[in-house]
């Protein structure tokens, strides 16, 4: 009787792990400031609750499998506004980003198939292919080249007879890197050539500075078949407890395989998708304050940070994230006594350590992953507790 | 570029297969009685949704990946009610008991793994096998002896090296047949002696008649490190469309893996989640009218449809479903033909054929089930239009 392999072989949260050392600091009456963490601080639009507190009907009936279909068109609606053109039948509503990762991994791949993946990546990807017994074979990006693809060979190296698809989250979490419109065409020019899928997880999509614009695989519409989005609502309408996302792909047989996922789930939570329906009715300018505001928060902390030359750190253009490399001999150690040992004036600081983020052994020892979802005036403060705990750590 | 095998393998729901000659009837104007689902028409709790009304945060946050804590209490101390002692340890909440079947699954089970489960059986566990390259091996009970177990011989003849549990679905779907505790403890034995896991669905837990009573595999004190529960708010507070579930277990190294699946996928929906809280909390009496009204719609109808005694129909004990074995050649044939073809006085019926509950090729095919969730009044115009039907389809 016992715990099958792939639950096994599954991590655990690699962020969750110093949770135990959080609550202990905080039982001390120690401040934490919780940088490790992709949970925005933004409002929840009022429009998603009012709409839910307007629901009506007396039973909370089953919903179709792929989402209610208000839904499905406010999101095609709002898509078309990106000139990116869609029709009801390109969309599967899911329960969260997750659940759409689930279904495009298991629609691509099978047991020992491979997917090709940059790293550091998200980790929840490691989850689900453990949980469906599916390789991610890593591409490595560096620091000091701000995160961006290597050489196209390095990648297209990778490949082999087992490989499915390559997979690309862009503005990128954990990096914040917004990969250019000639990176994501170069990797679709490979997945062509070895007649593979292009996968992309674009929850991030509205999140990018400095003038740079969001390019998505969806805009080629030469590569349609090969294509498959990823997408949720966590991020973009500050809803991550809603557990709303998306599948989408103009390849009717993966559709028509991923609805008889979505059909053995039933459906996505009703209530929830009453939500979506109104926060996906606003316009598109309802973003530009909250994009201006975790601009200032990008540029605040990365400001106070590269004061250290010994941290590399390139600012990147997208996410509410960024990877910094720091001057420490193990990040991991280190974001470990920042939390548990280290105080200024009774508050710390809690970042992600970047090994988890990577699948190659040994990388990433020196990073950690940074969110910037708190206020200008405490990240100032955690960014300068930061610098001094790197200070004292090396002394 | 293909299809992953094992989307291929997945088959499409049973049910909805019938929905496309469903949504051409109705345009002609026939109206349809819907005894394919098992969509309860009982009214949501109003609290449920009160709760979600009441709910304040600005921000709609990731809550825990094992569920909101005060909602894990209010599902321990439901438990307590029935004389169950579990701790919030012993629960994981998960996005419906779709979710709570795809954990246990994974959890005790590889690719090439079995699990033995009696038939006909509900549909989706074969989705979730198939996603998870897992052998779903059937023991077959009969329409004849109300679908009870077979001999216990029968079961334990199945077992083999691959075997990583049995699961048993009580009060039933698709037959409402409640399992005896003798019955349940026989398969317990059964699990102990192979040292596998014993699995079991409890979702309709409350819905027992004529005095009957659920024995639940959590009453077992003696085989608890083997013992799995997928459970769900869905039929018990009417509230389908929420996706709240959960997975209870006192073993701590099943709840730990689990964890890691829980995590991958961040958390239950939270606004359901706070909706069911308030629905847990409501006493036992809660279920009395609902199971008084199901117990009068099951005798209703069951009493006209063994008017005819070339109709195979033990009156079962739970849940809104029972099948029945029809004087037609083929069910689905029958099934399609009532639905597209058969009227009287412009209504038809729509019914589940049998075959698709059943995993061994061949079974089930003069069988449909039949989920009596519609008033009583409606009950009896549907039985009357079988009947008719029936006699018109051998004519």
């Amino acid at each position: 009787m016992n715990i099958s392999k792939r639950a096994q072989a599954m991590q655990e949260s690699p962020i969750r792990k110093l949770a135990a050392i959080a609550t202990e600091t905080k039982k001390r009456g120690t401040q934490v400031y919780h940088l490790n963490i992709g949970q925005p601080d933004i409002h929840t639009p009022e429009v998603y609750y009012e709409n839910i507190r307007n629901y009506s009907d007396k039973v909370l009936a089953y919903g179709p499998s792929d989402g209610l279909d208000e839904l499905k068109g406010a999101m095609v609606e709002y898509f078309s506004r990106y000139g990116i053109n869609l029709e009801k039948q390109d969309v599967i509503v899911t329960t969260g980003g997750s659940e759409a990762v689930s279904f495009a991994f298991n629609v691509i791949a099978d047991p020992g198939d491979e997917i090709i993946i940059p790293e550091p990546f998200y980790t929840n990807y490691n989850g689900y292919a453990a949980l469906s017994n599916i390789n991610i074979v890593p591409v490595t990006t560096l620091p000091e080249t701000g995160y961006h693809l290597p050489a196209m060979a390095e990648i297209e190296a990778k490949i082999t007879s087992r490989t499915k698809g390559i997979l690309i989250c862009s503005p990128n979490n954990p990096t914040g890197t917004v990969f250019s419109e000639k990176e994501i065409r170069g990797i679709a020019e490979i997945a062509k050539k070895h007649n593979i899928f292009l996968l992309a997880d674009e929850v991030y999509k509205e999140f990018t500075y400095d003038g740079e614009k969001h390019f998505s695989i969806l805009q080629m519409e030469e590569h349609k078949d090969r294509v498959i989005v990823m997408d949720s609502i966590s991020k973009r309408y500050s809803a991550c407890g809603a557990r709303i996302g998306a599948v989408i792909s103009k390849n009717r047989d993966i559709m028509k395989s991923i609805m008889k996922f979505a059909q053995a789930r039933l459906c996505p939570p009703t209530l929830e998708q009453i939500g979506a329906i109104a926060a996906y009715k606003q316009p598109l300018t309802y973003f530009d304050n909250i994009i201006s505001e975790y601009q200032n928060r990008r540029d605040t902390l990365v400001e106070i940070l590269t004061s250290n030359p010994e941290i590399v750190l390139e600012k990147p253009k997208g996410a509410f994230y960024f990877m910094a490399k720091l001057p420490v001999d193990d990040a991991e150690n280190f974001a470990k006594w920042l939390l548990g040992e280290y105080q200024l004036d009774n508050q710390t600081v809690m970042v992600a350590p970047g090994a988890g983020f990577y699948s190659t052994p040994g990388k990433g020892s020196q990073e950690v992953r940074i969110a910037y979802v708190l206020e200008c005036e405490k990240l100032k403060r955690a960014g300068n507790i930061l610098l001094e705990a790197i200070k004292a750590y090396n002394a």
